[in-house]
């Protein structure tokens, strides 16, 4: 008989590596919002250059979420960014999202992490990320500024009423 | 013995009324693309208003595509429209999705419609929709532009790669 590897153990971050394979299939996830050009930065536009972000939560941590308002363990977020552009087929103005993605990350919520929090940045290759060291802006930014445990539920329109109704917003 | 109405039923669109229930739980639909501000006529834009399209694909009417390169009957495809802001929390540039849907449209495959697709455009209220006029401005242009079977699938990113290598984008 065939031995197959259970799921939660595939998904697992390893404690020694703190290595996440790539989220297959995140498309399918659950739409939380999508943004573009967004920053904390007003300096930090590049002229000509126009990049939407996409952000999908696992079904089952949004549905958690719904009940909750906040994530279970093992919830992965991703954040996909692909490029605006203008002018194409009938479109003439406003920006339309084009091509492949330009970058994959993760956030995953994990016990054993340091924080409670992981950060995975994905390459072209999907290659499993090794986590982010724990100096790197983004755990700084979702640590201070998350509206709910870390994320930025003050930017996921049909996640905010839920999280102040259950009184888990800051 | 209680009687349950079979899916396929509440869903149909009545040949007298054409009417439409609302799409319910379409944000855990399969999000195709978001798009800003978007318009074939660049004078169209609100100086200081700012939307964003969400566009959803029922699961399983996605999955056929991915298969075949085009959509299945009564395929409902949902646009969603909200507003855009940039100054809020921590964010200074570009713009991100806020408050409650401005608009809601579906866009439903049903072979007994004429021309094999109907518009239905619901208001705050959710109720049912009665199907636009066959003389709207969305059936020529989705008609005359949709890359696939009245649909823009030359604007979502994910679906426009399968529908090359089907053969089904024009």
């Amino acid at each position: 008989m065939k031995k197959l590897i259970p799921l939660a153990l595939l998904l697992a971050v390893s404690a020694e590596a703190q290595e996440l394979p790539f989220p297959a299939g995140y498309r399918e996830w659950i739409h939380l919002t999508t943004g573009l050009d967004m920053s904390y930065n007003p300096a930090l536009a590049m002229p000509g250059h126009h990049m939407f972000d996409n952000v999908y939560a696992e079904p089952s941590a949004y549905r958690e979420f719904l009940k909750t308002g906040t994530w279970p363990d093992k919830t992965r977020v991703v954040l996909e960014v692909r490029m605006g552009t203008t002018e194409g087929s009938i479109n003439k103005a406003g920006m339309y999202q084009t091509g492949e993605p330009m970058g994959v990350e993760v956030h995953m919520k994990d016990a054993g992490l340091q924080g409670g929090w992981g950060f995975f940045g994905f390459g072209e290759d999907k290659s499993p990320a090794r986590i982010m060291p724990q100096d790197a802006e983004c755990y700084t930014c979702h640590r201070k500024d998350g509206a709910v445990d870390t994320t930025f539920v003050q930017f996921y329109p049909t996640l905010l009423p839920v999280a102040r109704a259950k009184g888990t917003a800051r």
